[in-house]
């Protein structure tokens, strides 16, 4: 019998934000897998790490930022690793920030071993839709359109993009601040956007964008732009 | 000292998908109130039964689908009964399938009672997402921009809408899925998309789309269409 892989979404970051269901398979598998950095960082194992038993074995996936190869060779070594545990009989957990279908980690392990092992993914909360909550604020009603899209995208794709839709979260902003800003301006959406950054984490800020220094916006950071439409009940 | 507000996401559909934060409030507040039909039927409840102890005090909030005018009264009518328990202390807990932020009956809710009370959301799982990990299927990576957007839209718009999007999630299909699917047909997305009923709960029905029935498509159903592009790791 092999071992059963689990793709587990462990939220936006607050710990309280797992599900049920991966709280339960995160405190039960033998082994757990999470993306890390050459340092051993890992915003994933962060987020859980209250949760971990001494007892478990950990697989870190160590990948570099750049070049682009480099990514593709750590998620080759990473998934040998796990297959060494599953093919042993092992379940393995992959934790996975956010959602693991939504820009995931998970779906490079899923893509080099999902044909090979039993696999089952559990959602996890996408900080995209969880800025909204910490925000309080209405992302769409009714028959509204809402466009999740990255920041890394070209000024004209970006622009119209956000010029066709009612409602949007852009992700990913880190060195893109200024060019997102001159976007919004142009299409007279800065006034009812939000910028959101580490929502659900004690250092989480919700600022509007006039009061954003684009010199120190992060990766994980995002600008929401709720819809305009009236709630209609 | 008044009672604070809570607005809970209680997910898709499979209870051990709430939160363990939501699971935490839930099972402490001493009231509890959620949308239901006018025989009592509810969706939010349903999800959570398992959950909800005795000396737990109900509120229904009656919301019949049409005429809208009802809904605005139905609203006023469950605002007004929340608030007076808010306003003797205790804290009330409303209930919302998916994530209350998106299309969220928990928005009407807190535009009448978010200004007068201590109000906190609380991010469930939303099955626009979910229904990804149920079929297995990333949806978005890198620079995908991801589209959700309701079927009820007119045919042009919703045409528009997909043709202009690398991955897209389309709500609410119900009575529209013949329309939808004539708009993927002539973007020559059908082939890559999925049909998916009632993700997370046992009922669970995953479909390519020319296995659908359109005379049997429900309300709680959609269509995923994931992203064509290359993983690129």
């Amino acid at each position: 019998m092999t071992g059963k892989l689990y793709g587990l979404g462990v939220g936006p970051g607050d710990p309280e934000l797992l599900t049920l269901k991966a709280h339960r398979i995160l405190t039960t598998v033998p082994v757990v897998a999470y993306p890390a950095t050459a340092d051993g960082g890992s915003v994933a194992r962060a987020i859980v790490a209250g949760f971990l038993q001494p007892t478990q074995i950990e697989v870190p996936i160590v990948l570099p930022f750049s070049p682009r190869e480099s990514a593709a060779a750590g998620y080759d070594r990473g998934a040998a690793e796990i297959a060494a545990h599953l093919a042993a009989g092992r379940d393995v957990a992959v934790l996975c920030e956010g959602e693991p279908m939504l820009y995931g980690s998970f779906m490079y392990l899923l893509n080099r071993l999902g044909d090979r092992f039993p696999t089952e993914l559990v959602p996890g909360i996408s900080s995209t839709l969880a800025a909204a909550d910490v925000a309080q604020v209405p992302l769409t009603y009714r028959q509204d359109v809402l466009t999740i899209l990255p920041a890394t995208l070209d000024r004209p794709l970006l622009r119209d993009r956000l010029a066709q839709t009612d409602a949007a979260v852009i992700i990913k902003l880190g060195r893109h601040f200024e060019k997102v800003r001159s976007v919004l301006d142009e299409l007279g959406l800065t006034g009812r956007s939000l910028y959101i950054e580490r929502a659900t984490l004690p250092q989480q800020q919700i600022r509007t964008i006039d009061q954003v220094d684009p010199a120190a916006v992060p990766y994980w950071s995002l600008i929401l732009i709720p819809s305009h439409s009236q709630p209609g009940a």
